[in-house]
């Protein structure tokens, strides 16, 4: 007999394949559920399935929309597009409420270890919105990682000869941060990268 | 504009609800589920439904069960109980496959501070099934903080009188701790309790 009756290691298991989460954290999760009144339980269900039927892409900037076009693509300035690997990037910019442009999510990032080119990722999407015309520049923000570097130069590569321009976020010590702890790569990046006060 | 789309939202607000989940997980938790193809999606939320719907108290333990009656308490053992506060301390002795006895889950300890007295948890269920007979021993495996040995010792207080053998597990120096690191309480109870050898 296993430990658990049927349907409570079921939902462990379903628990279990969200990200970090273990069998221990799962079965906490599935106790929770237990324990909540049916119209709890059922709205949890709900908003798992609502989200899974409403939520899509936007087709100008890949971000997740409830509509053919975003709200960020329909109403804001188009002539700076920030470009992001993934939706979760855009909140993290999104929570500055600083950023007056729009996005493009490129859904990934150039990686030839996962066998992944510049044909997997929404570049060619990128590539022809800035055709448009109307474009001004192009701010890659991907992560400063390998990775995220490598797409952000291809990408800049392929955009200047269009007559864009295309910056990348600062990279150097984080604010709050001590220089004691800060690693190699970044102190040195901070370094060459210093600027006149 | 909110930072999250509707749908997004409601679910990272639902799993939130979830113990240790804060927004941050909660959002990695949302991004997961829309990652998800339909199938899987659909599955997630249907075994969070068949959870609430299928899984019961047993009548006779109090344990979780698809049946009016658990499968412990059908097939095993019931001259020995071993009293719990929760239905996961059933899963943590059941792990051991060595107890054969049968459980009794209380759903509580008393807890004055919390105002829980001997009425609001299963102890009335526990004194009708020992005055059955055919109970010899009830083993008290509550929690050893002060609310799971006040309960221990009331539950042991109105058992006896029944002529059935009420034990508790063993406290003491944890197997594979350090005696430097062991807290004062639990080294002074093993100093108390310690045993020929």
């Amino acid at each position: 007999m296993d430990v658990f009756i049927e349907p409570i290691g079921k939902l462990i298991n379903e628990f279990s394949k969200l990200p970090g989460v273990g069998k221990k954290t799962a079965q906490r999760y599935a106790y929770r559920i237990i324990g909540m009144n049916d119209s709890e339980a059922k709205a949890f269900a709900e908003s798992i399935l609502e989200c899974k039927r409403k939520v899509r892409y936007c087709k100008v900037c890949g971000n997740f929309t409830e509509d053919e076009v975003c709200a960020i693509c329909k109403s804001r300035d188009n002539s700076t597009i920030c470009v992001v690997k993934e939706p979760k990037d855009v909140i993290a910019m999104e929570k500055l409420h600083e950023f007056k442009g729009v996005y493009h999510v490129l859904h990934g990032v150039i990686s030839p270890m996962d066998g992944i080119g510049p044909n997997d990722i929404r570049i060619k999407e990128l590539l022809s919105r800035v055709s448009d015309g109307c474009v001004q520049e192009v701010i890659m923000a991907t992560n400063p990682d390998v990775e995220g570097e490598a797409t952000a130069m291809y990408v800049a590569k392929i955009l200047k000869p269009l007559g864009v321009k295309v910056t990348r976020l600062a990279h150097g010590i984080p604010i709050g941060s001590e220089l004691e702890y800060t690693d190699e790569v970044t102190l040195s990046r901070a370094l060459s990268e210093r600027k006149l006060i």
